[in-house]
């Protein structure tokens, strides 16, 4: 599902949304009356392009339509979401709220990127107040899957199935915090680090770089894919989570958590930071550690997913809703896709091992179309590649979109021969080729056998149809 | 470096710390007096001897011998390393600690794995009390590389250093800590956030597995790769880190920091974290959840590895001192190591497309030993793989260690012919053969050429005596 969105207030947060719905096929218009949002839009925008598509082995659809709005009610008139990413002032929330009301169908919802606000503030003097709901992202917007979607204490079911729907269509992850409270629920976690790592850097215990380490080195990791509770389920060991209560339980009294008052931000504080900031990321431009940052999310998403854990299964599940190849197609399309920055090597370019990948993901299309797929696996009968002949004909680059054409050149008893073309799409340039030998196998007895019957006929009738325009 | 690394206390921590060891080919000696710890242990090996070999793109050295001791002198007697992880309560570790003292070489380090201590607490009554440091790990200890390394606020610079050399020398990354504070650094996050998602759950705000959600589906991503400041550091643009401030920093007079008693650990709320952890995760058995990290971890931290970011540094770094291939046999061994788990698919077995990423490893490493190196592409010159033929012969599974050997087939002007053979490690079946031919070009003109003088003489040297054999 797709349509209009609207985005009131264009600034990272803002102009991040925007590139979630254009690229997911979305038409947007928005509202900023910054004179410098176009060049800050461009510049998130130009960042999502890069990142999304190359979080999928599919292809995202078509990019919808950028269009800016004069005013906030040309901005929503048709739309069926509105973002209302304005600065944190909730009489300012209020005015722009009122004037998306005005103007907004009445069954569209309207989303707000407020980190501290809740819904019963935001609803104050509102017309339609049930559909007013937190919308609340993480930076970067248009990379990491969290929302988290509070719609009051008494939300109406309508509302939420609908928000829900919309931002998973748009492959995030809505979560429902079903109480409101301030501050919602992850900024309550980074507003608890962030006052001890002050404590820290104010008492000279750690530098900002040994802190990042002290992160990213340990824990970090472990909250990537599995959060607090999980993690220390296991701590627990067989006795589980009850276990681990009643050991670590006690710690709770323990002096080191005493230290709860809320630092001085004072300048002196502020300088620290920052100098130990500049000394830690200085070297890097806020774009290059954009760059950076997005990389190792792209690969850290993509290896969750391969994975089929956290994120990584978001990811899964969205691109299950892209558009697929065409698979009716004489030759048939098996992949299309970008070429992720992960698949690139020290040459600069695709590294010769993942044209391999991506002629087993033709060739795993081919066994979905034959009817050769997970089931028939299940049954004990598989097809296994036997050999496999590249040719690398014009070098391949990060970011650049392609699809590979397969026709069948022989479908013989237990014999399968592919022959797959992997073209540029802007241009139709050849690529690559890959002949491919396939042998049908029982995976009981892991010898070869002749394929079930209705496998058997699809391969026949497929490689008739592909002789007759491979000539 | 290896030696002898003494493990008193062999818990899940302890044994952990005996794996590290072991696995980078120190000898342990282990005193545990819990007679079901020889089983702890082996839970704990038969997990790192799982996962830690797939982090790395090369085999580890021979594992080290494990034996038990029988006392705590038996264990430390010839260590150049003792790892103390009894529980934590100071009068047992002082206890410990004096035993360790009273047998262990002069020389060696003696570090305690306690999450709450201080080394000055540690050190009361200790005869050379700059020698025991804190060596704060994190679980799985086997993966995480973090260690936090407490010296003492006037720390012996030979101590510290001796400690970093030995953990990094198994893969670890200690973060030298520089004034003693209790729990470290990382513990006081963990538990800042501990103490507030307890808050959560109480007051029904979220349950365990929402809140999960929220950590790993926005910020755990982030710092698993950037940690805390860098992070902010983008949030901030180009304005960088004081303009951040100078933005967030307000909230910290927000209201909602201001919940910062500590939550009664009733039965009441243990009985409904149980709960909820129940429903959650409750499915997995404890072994099956560990597998899941495990397997997710090395994925994400493969993942950082190829970006050279964070843990993945660590990582590259420690693999550059593990035990090179063979490259002066003939033929030459290219490859050597453990197919990670995330190179398997859904037959079970190695994926056809990693096939030819093994395959171009060893061509990486042919370029290398004929002088084709990093210098030598940024001269301008370079060997483009031009077509490949894979033979599968054999399956293989995750976990397995294979080699590869390569021979020059032909070396001729511009032309090169390589034919690699994939062996299990094991019994030396051929798993997979690979013949590969490339062409020598100018990446200026990007058309073939003749390789430099002194490349072009290894070819020749080289395939002359592969030829030789190969016969």
């Amino acid at each position: 599902m797709t349509g209009v969105a609207a985005i009131v207030g264009g600034g990272v947060i803002g102009g991040a949304w925007a590139a979630r719905f254009l690229l997911n096929g979305w038409d947007v218009r928005l509202f900023d009356p910054d004179p410098e949002s176009e060049r800050k839009i461009g510049a998130v925008l130009a960042n999502a392009r890069r990142a999304l598509p190359m979080l999928y082995d599919r292809a995202l659809p078509q990019e919808g339509a950028l269009i800016r709005a004069a005013t906030v009610g040309a901005a929503v008139r048709d739309a069926g979401w509105v973002q209302e990413s304005v600065p944190e002032r909730l009489e300012l929330k209020h005015r722009v709220l009122a004037e998306i009301e005005a103007a907004a169908p009445s069954d569209c919802v309207i989303g707000s990127s407020t980190s501290g606000f809740k819904p019963s503030e935001l609803r104050e003097g509102a017309r339609h107040p049930a559909r007013i709901v937190v919308a609340h992202p993480f930076n970067p917007v248009y990379l990491l899957p969290l929302i988290e979607l509070v719609a009051g204490d008494d939300p109406d079911p309508g509302v939420v199935a609908r928000a829900k729907g919309i931002l998973e269509g748009i492959g995030m992850f809505p979560l429902h915090v079903r109480k409101e409270i301030d501050a919602h629920i992850a900024d309550r976690f980074l507003e608890a680090v962030w006052r001890e790592a002050l404590w820290l850097v104010k008492d000279g215990i750690a530098t900002t770089g040994g802190i990042d380490e002290a992160i990213r080195m340990g824990f970090g990791l472990r909250w990537a894919q599995m959060g607090l509770f999980e993690t220390y389920r296991i701590a627990g060991g067989e006795g589980g989570m009850a276990h681990f209560l009643a050991q670590f339980g006690p710690c709770l009294s323990w002096p080191w958590t005493k230290l709860m008052d809320v630092p001085d931000l004072d300048d002196e504080l502020i300088g620290k930071i920052a100098a130990q900031s500049d000394a830690q990321s200085g070297a890097l431009s806020i774009r290059e550690l954009e760059r950076l940052r997005d990389d190792n999310l792209v690969a850290m998403m993509r290896a969750l997913r391969a994975r089929g854990a956290a994120s990584g299964r978001v990811i899964a599940a969205h691109e299950a809703t892209l558009p697929a190849t065409d698979m009716a197609a004489v030759p048939m399309e098996t992949v299309r896709r970008t070429v992720p920055v992960d698949w690139t090597d020290y040459n600069g370019h695709m590294n010769e091992g993942r044209y391999g990948q991506v002629f087993s993901d033709a060739a795993d299309a081919v066994m979905i179309h034959l009817g050769a797929d997970a089931d028939y696996i299940a049954r004990g009968l598989s097809y296994f590649t036997v050999e496999t002949t590249v040719k690398y004909l014009v070098e391949t680059h990060a970011g650049e979109p392609f699809r590979v054409e397969t026709r069948i050149l022989l479908g013989q008893g237990k014999k399968l021969k592919l022959f797959h073309e992997m073209k540029r799409a802007s241009d139709g340039e050849i690529l690559a080729t890959c002949e491919q030998f396939l042998l049908h196998v029982s995976l009981e007895t892991r010898r070869s056998c002749d394929p079930a019957p209705q496998v058997a006929a699809r391969v026949e009738a497929l490689s008739h149809a592909h002789r007759e325009v491979g000539a």
